[in-house]
């Protein structure tokens, strides 16, 4: 709902995916009464239980295509690799002029793997709130996830402006900024701000781990010396992660060169012990830090603020 | 003050350096009643008179060889890089029977460094408390930075039993658990656990900024997708590691051929499609991360229960 404007509302807002997205999307739906109606569907039946106890959805089923009919908003929350297979099955009864949109953190995949299934007369915008935290499951979610965040939609050409307004509309009211941009400069872009770090906090948990000279217990005991951080990205959920990785693939490998090239310059400094370079190297960063806490993205408070 | 035993209370604490460690310290040592007197030493006129503003010490000085006189314990809160410089510099005057202790996070170059100077019947007893955040200098400090937190202590051979025994119920008083370890070994765990993290954190950083794809202000707006967390760790403090990386040179090149070999293969299971292996490895790291949390050095709160 935009300050002054008509009342943003939906007759029907199907979940498709009742995961740390999808139930904050509930949350903030009611909080805001953006829908008359929320339908709900995961394929796990634990999932479809604990939805209910929670009241996520006025309408809850195992199969997506219950969810969807007659839904005027459609969010696939669904890990990246079975966008398609999702998009296929509810085709069939999607409603005409409903719009169809996704929070896969990968985009030129989706586009891929949803578009041919999309009936005519549906509008169908991937989109990505770049919000999130390393938790998951139905329990997850709040209604302030997406507040002060970004959500990034990608239309594809010829998209029906007023559709992509509604949508955009919808993020805004959740208490998000948004951005269009093309699918490709996404995931580049996202690349950089989430699968690599996300990737290389995976890849040292996994370097300490595999230590035969430390024990698990030290590495565990000495962790707040800067390691800890790394292990909070690295205990998102290993679906949705390894489904990124797939779909994400050439973005992610050419990220990756650069990083190892950037690094193989540091090991060299650090060997030659070239301590200018280095100086130089760690004084630039602090400049980023505090242009990410100026812009929001970040809290000021020490340590992030930890108890 | 260990409990149940008589209070620990020392004449005259020194705190070369007063930056967040030697601040915290003050504050600490303040609150738990642990010194009939505080000096400081730091060699910027601005910090001697920030420090004097905060109240951080009773008698303050530019000159480390004043703060030491007469002093019982004696911190050397200073870069790796001149530990050995200022131990020299003070070792004229120190108080036979006083203990010398530094918070270096390199232990291994500091005893190379500072051993040599320190005169018959004062005992030289390495130490690093693992805490800290993100920012430095005099108004960084708190008290409670190291409560639940390890001091690690690497005593030389034939160190007085006794003024180890001071040194660790220090410690103790300030809220610390407190363990002994070989020098060489303290510098591979706090490599793995502190030293690389902060080399990955500063290395990524460099790789964001330096992209042409991608703008810094695209960076930064998007940086909630993860890069956030490493732009912290980033921020610290760029001295302080310009000499970590120095001085523990062998142990983070070995570490760093370690973390390089994994993202190899990390690398190669993105680019061959192997889904299994990458969901094996990002099933692992959620058990570390739980431990840590159990173990007290993380909070369970989401995103860090940052606001």
């Amino acid at each position: 709902m935009t300050k002054g404007s008509e009342k943003l509302l939906f007759g029907k807002i199907a979940l498709i995916g009742l995961g740390l997205i999808g139930s904050s999307l509930s949350h903030v739906i009611r909080r805001e009464g953006l829908a008359k109606t929320i339908s709900g569907a995961s394929r796990g039946r634990e999932t479809i239980e604990r939805a209910a106890e929670l009241g996520l959805a006025d309408e809850l089923s195992t199969d997506a295509r219950e969810a969807v009919r007659d839904a005027d908003l459609v969010f696939l929350n669904v890990p990246v690799g079975v966008m398609g297979k999702v998009a296929e099955h509810i085709a069939p009864v999607l409603k005409p002029g409903a719009i169809l949109t996704d929070a896969g953190s990968v985009k030129s995949a989706v586009i891929r793997d949803v578009s041919p299934h999309v009936p005519d007369g549906v509008h169908f915008i991937p989109g990505h709130p770049i919000a999130g935290t390393e938790q998951s499951g139905p329990d997850a979610g709040f209604a302030s996830l997406f507040e002060n965040r970004w959500c990034i939609l990608t239309p594809l050409e010829g998209t029906d402006e007023k559709a992509i307004k509604t949508l955009a509309a919808f993020w805004r009211a959740v208490g998000s900024n948004v951005d269009c941009m093309d699918p490709a400069h996404h995931d580049l872009v996202l690349g950089i701000t989430s699968h690599l770090p996300h990737l290389i906090a995976y890849n040292i948990v996994a370097t300490a781990a595999d230590l035969e000279e430390v024990t698990e217990s030290e590495v565990i005991k000495y962790s707040a010396g800067g390691f800890r951080d790394f292990t909070r990205l690295a205990a998102s959920d290993p679906v949705m992660w390894r489904d990124v990785f797939l779909n994400n693939r050439e973005a992610v490998l050419e990220l990756l060169g650069r990083f190892s090239e950037d690094l193989s310059a540091l090991q060299r400094a650090i060997r030659w012990g070239d301590g200018d370079k280095l100086f130089d190297l760690f004084t630039r960063s602090r400049k980023i830090r505090r242009e990410i806490i100026e812009a929001g993205q970040d809290t000021e408070a020490p340590n992030f603020g930890r108890r």
